[in-house]
C-alpha cells in the first residue's frame, strides 16, 4: 500500500512492521482470552474486540510511529517500538468503536461495526431478551468494548519495556494525544448538523482529530523512543500538521465523491450524516444562494436517496468546492514536504524519504 | 459519614483524606482548564466534568485506598497516595458517566447525570441544532466526557510520583481492576432484562462490578503503596469480597425499599430498569407462581406507577426476599470481620479498627 522505492524504509519494512504489530496485538488478546476463561468471564468479549482490531485497518498510527523512529535515527524494529505502536492501534480501536456508536455507522472496513456485530450476535443468541432493548444493549456493549480497548491500550503501553527516560518522554506525548483527540471529537460533535460558513470550524476539528492525533503525535512518539530533540519534534510537527489537514480533506472528498467499493465506507454516509466538512463549507460559500439552501436541506437527511445524493454532489461540483479542496490539498502537501527539506540536517535520509513517500500517498490516495 | 471512634484512623483523618483528594482533583482540572483555554478548546468540557466529579459522591474508593495503606502499616497521608486515590475517583467518574448513559438514568447524587446536564446545556444554547439530534448528541458527549475522565485518571496515576517499585506493583493491580470492572459491567448488561432464577448470575456481577472493583482493588492499591506482602493482600481479599457482596446486596435493598430522599436515587428506578438483582432472584424463587409471574411483568416497565411499584414491593416482601437478603448481608458481614481477626498479626491495629468500622457501616447503612 505504501510504496517507498528508493528508500531504505522499504515496502518490506512496512509489511514487517504491520505483521509485528498485529502479532503483538494478537498475543496480547490471546493472553486476555486465557485470563477471561480462567476467571469464568464470557469469551465473546475478547473475540468481538479481536475481530474488530485484527479484521482490518490501515495501521496508520503504528506506521507513523515507525517513521518517526526512523526519521529520528532509530534503527531496526525493537520490541518496545512495536508494543507502543500496538498500543496506539488499540487506543484507536476505542476511538473508532465509540465514534461508530455516536454516528450510528453500520459498516467500517467493509465489515459490520462493533455495535452492529453485537446486535447481530444478540439477535442470533439462544437467550433472547426483549427486542426493543436489543439496539440499546448493542450500543451499551460497544461503549464498554471501547472502554476495554482504551484500558488495554494503556496496558500494552505500560508493558512495552521502555527505559525510564523513554517512558517519561513518551507518556507526556501520549497524555497530550489522548486529550487532544477527545477535544477534537467534542468539537466534531458540536459542529455536526450545525450549519456554518466559517472554514475555521472544520479546520479546527481536523487539527485535533486528524492532524495531531493521526500524524503528529504518532511521529513524536516514535521519534521520542529514539531520543529525538525538541528541534526534531518541531520539524516533524511542521511536516505533520499541514499533511494531516491534507489527509482529512482527501477523506472529505472521498467521502462524497469516492467509490464505496474502494473506500470501504457506505455511499452517501457523509452526506446523510450532515457534517459541515471543509468541502461542504466551501460549497456553501461558493454556491449561488438557491443551491446553498438546497444543499443545506439535503445534508443530514438519514434517508437521502441516490438521486438526492447525486444532486448534492452536483451542487458541490458546480460551486467548484471539489476543485478548491483539491487545490488546498496540493498546497498543504507542498508545505509539508518543504518542512522536510528545511529539516534535512536533523532527520535521517531514509526516514525523510519514507516521510516524503507517505505524504505523497496520504494526500493523493484514492481510498 | 464514617464513624471511627476509638480508632487511630479518626473521622478527621477521613475528612482530611477527602479534602486532599478533592483538592488534588480540583487542581488537576484547573490545569486542564488552563490548557484548554490556551489551545482554544471549549471550556465547558472541563466544567462539565468538574461539576460531576466534585459535585458529590462518597469517595468510597479513595477511602478504601487510604484504609489499605493504613492497614499495611502506611503512615500519614503522602502526596502519592492522594494522587492514586484521586485517580481512582476520576476513573470511577468514567464508569458512572458511561453507566448512566447506558441506563438512561437522569439523576445521580441528587443532581442531573452528565448526559442530562449536557442536554440541558444544548437546549439553552444560542446555536441550537435540530431538536431530534439533541438527545443523541447529549449521549455522545457524555460517552466522550467519560473517555476523557478515563484518560485523565491515567494521567493522575502516572504523575503521582510513585517510586519504581510502587509503580510496578500498583500498575499490575490497576490493570486488573479496570479489566475486571469492564467484565462486571458486561455481565451486568447481559443480565439486565433477562429473567433468571439462578442466584449465581447476580452474584457474579456483584463480584466483579462491586466486590473487586469497589472494595478489594482499592484496598490492594493502598496496601501496595505501603509495600504490603502477598499474604497481607490475601487477608484484605478475604475481608473485601464478602463485604463487597454485602455492600451491593444492601444497595439492592435500598434501591427497592430505600427512601429516595436519603439514597439520592429516584424511586422505582431499579424496578423500572428490570435488573434481576439478588433480591429479585430470591423473590422469584420464593414467591408463589402467580406472584412471581406478576413481578416478572412489572419489572422493566419504564412507566411503572407508584401503585405498581408498591405491588412489586409487596410481592418481594411476602416472599421473604428482603429478610433473606438481610440475612445474607449479616452472614457476609460476619465473614468479612472474621477475616480481619485471622489477619490480626499482619494488619496494623488502627487500620484493622478502621476496616471493622467501615464494614459495619457498609453493610448496615441506610443510604
Amino acid at each position: 500500500m505504501f510504496t517507498s522505492s528508493g528508500s531504505d524504509v522499504s515496502l518490506s519494512d512496512v509489511a514487517s512492521l504491520r505483521a509485528a504489530v498485529d502479532s503483538c496485538l494478537s498475543s496480547f488478546l490471546d493472553r486476555k482470552a486465557q485470563d477471561a476463561s480462567r476467571s469464568g468471564m464470557p469469551e465473546e468479549v475478547v473475540s468481538l474486540l479481536r475481530d474488530f482490531v485484527l479484521g482490518g485497518g490501515k495501521r496508520l498510527r503504528p506506521l507513523l510511529c515507525f517513521h518517526g523512529w526512523n526519521a529520528a535515527h532509530g534503527r531496526g524494529e525493537p520490541e518496545a517500538l512495536v508494543h507502543v505502536a500496538a498500543a496506539l492501534e488499540m487506543f484507536h480501536a476505542c476511538a473508532l468503536i465509540h465514534d461508530d456508536v455516536m454516528d450510528r455507522t453500520d459498516t467500517r472496513r467493509n465489515r459490520p461495526t462493533v455495535h452492529r456485530a453485537v446486535r447481530d450476535r444478540l439477535l442470533s443468541g439462544e437467550h433472547r431478551c426483549h427486542d426493543d432493548q436489543l439496539t440499546r444493549r448493542a450500543h451499551s456493549t460497544a461503549v464498554l468494548l471501547g472502554d476495554l480497548a482504551l484500558v488495554w491500550s494503556d496496558e500494552l503501553f505500560q508493558t512495552a519495556g521502555l527505559s525510564a527516560a523513554q517512558r517519561t518522554a513518551a507518556l507526556a506525548v501520549l497524555h497530550q494525544m489522548r486529550t487532544e483527540v477527545m477535544y477534537g471529537q467534542y468539537l466534531d460533535l458540536l459542529s455536526t448538523g450545525c450549519p456554518t460558513t466559517d472554514l475555521a470550524v472544520p479546520l479546527q476539528v481536523i487539527r485535533y482529530k486528524t492532524a495531531k492525533y493521526t500524524i503528529e503525535r504518532p511521529l513524536h512518539l516514535g521519534a521520542l523512543l529514539a531520543g529525538a530533540s525538541q528541534q526534531t519534534l518541531r520539524t516533524l510537527s511542521h511536516y505533520a500538521l499541514p499533511l494531516g489537514t491534507a489527509f482529512q480533506l482527501r477523506d472529505d472528498l472521498l467521502g462524497v465523491f469516492g467509490d464505496p467499493a474502494v473506500t470501504g465506507k457506505p455511499a452517501h454516509d457523509d452526506l446523510r450524516e450532515g457534517k459541515y466538512t471543509a468541502l461542504i463549507v466551501l460549497a456553501m460559500r461558493r454556491a449561488p444562494a438557491e443551491g446553498a439552501a438546497r444543499l443545506g436541506r439535503l445534508l443530514g437527511d438519514p434517508l437521502l436517496t441516490d438521486a438526492q445524493a447525486e444532486e448534492a454532489r452536483a451542487i458541490i461540483s458546480a460551486a467548484g468546492a471539489d476543485r478548491a479542496t483539491e487545490h488546498m490539498i496540493r498546497r498543504l502537501h507542498e508545505e509539508s514536504v518543504q518542512a522536510l527539506d528545511s529539516g534535512s540536517g536533523l532527520l535521517s535520509a531514509d526516514g525523510t524519504r519514507a516521510l516524503q513517500n507517505f505524504a505523497h500517498h496520504a494526500a493523493l490516495r484514492t481510498s
